[in-house]
């Protein structure tokens, strides 16, 4: 149950409230707003001359759902706006792992030449062996800094578990918390007390409802900024690497009021299907992209298959403008 | 391996030889052809002489392969053609189930009005359940077989079992191989001997290499008209019927030379996401759609949840036309 | 629902009520019983009088619910039977394929030499592939009737499409139904005209109430005698060639009325793991298992890799007597 | 590449060595060995004069794998040891969740009754909910100490996220690291760090391979005693929670050298099944069992379908010792 409280409430009363019902305090619409599980199904007597208007819920599925807030919510990611009514589609590119300054140089010479604002790169890699590649660690963060400062671009980069959080929250524009983090409390819990957008990957074996749920704990936790973004479950079909899951992503379309971006380099595996792909996404009225370029695939020391190389990504923007002005939206 | 004989090979000639390696024997490019298993990798000795060109594979996938051939083969629909480089994108609709002929003469009505040519309708339902509506069998061919008469359609309907292939391939001008009935070779057999256009359907827990060995077995048996249909893969996430997997589709438009309809009426299995979905499949470019449309799908007898209304339906159309136009197609 | 109707019911009667309210007549406990739907909740006034007992059900699994018969229901195979509370644990082995004489003689007399009773071996292939060995056809339904006539033994073969399966019950004893058959109606409504056992597979993407519902194919159609085999999911592992649903399985002892045997050869798909896979599965209290055992499986034309040689096949036995016992059971 | 070093080889030495070869530098079998990704198929020119043995892997399955050691590891957990040749068998009990001193003590007196030496009981729970119970925390932990010192039985609880691992390996006797946390880095290498026994439980979505890979992050880091615990896989198939993997088990009996332990609770998700389930898994020869009991199932505050109540434990007990004891094997 969602709960707001009137304007008149004050923050010890709402906390005194929140604290005997056994509830999230969070502020939403600008006031205080209760959120308890949702079993609870009426507004408890204790509560009652303070609330204002509340919405009672099937599941725990509540602060990111439509029956709540109908419209979808914007999310700032530095001078850019994704969500709500502004129609446009992002398109983040930039390699897999940072492995060098000259390497994330290219990548952000390469963004700023197309007027994109946002670069990805992963410093903390969740890689499945101890004998792979793990990224840079801090040595990377520092490196993606370093562009914001020289380029003005944006970064997002990855935790890949919660002893290095708070790094990645200082040091990145918007934190990616990836697929096989997405139930990490540390991490969720951490996000919710920044104001940065968040941006949640679905773990490969997650259920939407599951998904959406990791976005609860950010949200009641205080933080409203917050992205879902699929990347393909894992299937029986082993010649791609993933299944995107884009009835999945109709579904929360329906049911959520988040915005959504999607990672189709992840989901293919194969850089030969990452444009088409891209293109069904965009064709859905999406608010992002996510897609992996390298200067030089063949040398990328992780995820060599899937990255584009940079000719290939400005192709990939040309072909999608179109594709996104069909569906009433624009890439940026 | 496929062996194009010399254009001078005569029937008996073809037909001994094919015997002697055991081969099927085809008639592909205006000549004859043979296609053994992908483990002979060297032309036999007593064939070397009566060979033309031919082509080595590492799996089963053969006549089906772009290494075979490199450019995607055309299917006649009656008047109109897809695939090769027409660029058409073919919408099909109708309903889950023919019930009545008032029914399916609304569905042809509307179909004509908005200027489409093919009419889906099943006859034959492959329920999971005996105690559910099984379909009007004969009946419904005849009915759909009137609407051709009368509107000048093209009809697809689907065999259940091999008991009833014959009938649905006297009454149809294309055969539906559902996806329960893909691994059927009772079915897939007889559809080989003709040469109406085969849409192969992919089982919810088929691999894309089984799926495009279907088709094999109906082009190895001597009909080169082979649609594939991607209509969603059972997953663990249940808020959705299937998973449509476009992954797959990106990799069959890569390394197969067929045509593809997709269908995300039941991979959806919910109106609310049918039409963002088939924007999505027609951004990639394909052959053709085939969406569920019932005049009144609350009292559907099939499917009722997944079917659009014909308001719905006309809407489609009119959101999928710059759609296709942003990627080089037309919507027919 | 499940109407018993009284004995003094004649069967014109019966037949009369079953058009009136559109159900299936079968004979169930001696007398006329009716299976509608289990949409039908209430039973219809024409029927009152005539209704002796009556069972309403959830869902469609109706007359394999232990809701309707609490008590295993028996199945004989030949002079033996499995099932009810014979506590009895059937071993059936043989090759996936019918290969040639020599080939299914020593099998036949491998099993004749430890006492076993029942040969299993494949005819028609289900291949996925149409270049791969499809199975000897008639020919090999002939040897094994000449191998039942030889040595005794019952034999269970699999009807891949329904254009043959009016063989396959004339030449077996058992009629085994393959997991890319099951939904295959021309297949069910044969088997359930007849009187033989049939034994029918999980397909490996099949939920279980679909697989279940199978059986209520049969079973509504008049033939009581319907054995469920589990023999693995296709999931995203791929080190082995499917998992073995032994979850499904505790559910299906719990929820349905029908023998259960279980066939840890095609789940594992390697040899090393099939007897320790077939002694988790005989410490359920199952009623039998499918084995495949070869005399030489490194040549076999199909499965090679999965076949015990008939060393193995014979310390499997001796290994799982103990099992067996474990839990009150026999293993004959 | 593992590479065990000449019994002379000093600490300082071998130290310069791993950091030469960039190795994960282990104490093994008595003597130093070095870890490097199996891409390394030679031995290192510098290196090869200290070297004794050394092994070369297709894959970063390394210390986990028969091919380096073909025996079982053991691990002890307090006074008792699975694995290796003891035929040990360790039923290890308790709730799901640790929910107050009277009920912890409960379970800990059954066990104590039973002869039994383990206790398990979830403290900080991975609830995919914020608005779920989620668990005691701290509190949780010192209530498990308390039972340990007052009965003398080890304990096992879950480590959530790396917020608190370090809590967990002061508390508990065994760490487990969860199903959702298996992927989490800042846990595994905490683990690595102490010599207590890690039990890793295999996430629902994660292959054979990363499984084990995870259990080479803490044997690289330097702790042996690693145990492996299969708790069941998420597929399609919802009428149970999830899909227990025993031909999975099958393979890692064959293929790693590690203790096995099974949790047939969460996978089946219903009490009814995990009796039958639990002899399945005992037949098999495995090293353990972990399953939840409660006092009072009805009333547990998280997973009160699938906990046993203390008569069925009892009872499971009693039905397990002739299973274990046919295959060789002895409940502890």
């Amino acid at each position: 149950m969602i709960l707001h409280l009137k304007e008149t409430t004050d923050y010890d009363k709402a906390q005194s409230i929140a604290k005997e019902i056994n509830a999230f305090l969070i502020k939403s619409s600008g006031r205080y707003a209760l959120v308890t599980g949702s079993g609870m199904k009426n507004v408890p007597d204790q509560v009652e001359s303070f609330v204002d208007e509340y919405w009672v819920f099937d599941n725990d599925i509540q602060l990111a759902s439509r029956k709540y807030r109908s419209d979808k919510r914007t999310v700032a990611i530095g001078n850019t706006t994704i969500g709500g009514s502004t129609k446009n589609t992002i398109l983040i590119g930039g390699p897999c792992s940072v492995e060098s300054e000259e390497q994330i140089r290219e990548s952000s010479n390469l963004l700023v030449s197309m007027g994109l604002t946002t670069l990805r790169g992963g410093c903390y890699k969740p890689r499945t062996s101890p004998y792979s590649f793990q990224g840079l660690g801090l040595e990377g963060l520092q490196l993606l800094a370093k562009m914001r400062d020289e380029f003005g671009l944006n970064v997002i980069t990855e935790a890949r578990d919660a002893t290095h959080i708070h790094e990645v929250i200082e040091y990145s524009d918007v934190i990616q918390v990836g697929a096989k983090a997405m139930y990490d409390q540390g991490i969720l819990r951490a996000c919710a007390k920044t104001q940065k957008p968040v941006l949640i990957k679905r773990g490969f074996g997650t259920t939407l409802k599951e998904f959406v749920q990791a976005a609860e704990f950010v949200l009641s936790g205080g933080n409203e900024n917050v992205i879902l973004c699929e990347r393909g479950l894992r299937t029986f079909e082993t010649n791609t690497r993933f299944t995107l899951d884009l009835c999945g992503v109709a579904w929360l379309q329906e049911h959520t009021n988040l915005p959504i971006i999607l990672d189709p380099s992840h989901a293919m595996g194969y850089s030969f299907g990452v444009p088409v792909l891209a293109k069904a996404c965009v064709a859905m009225g999406i608010d992002g992209l996510l897609i992996e370029a390298h200067p030089n695939p063949a040398v990328a020391k992780s995820d060599a298959a899937q990255q584009l190389n940079h000719e290939e990504f400005k192709e990939l923007l040309t072909a999608l403008k179109p594709v996104a002005e069909s569906v009433g939206f624009k890439m940026i």
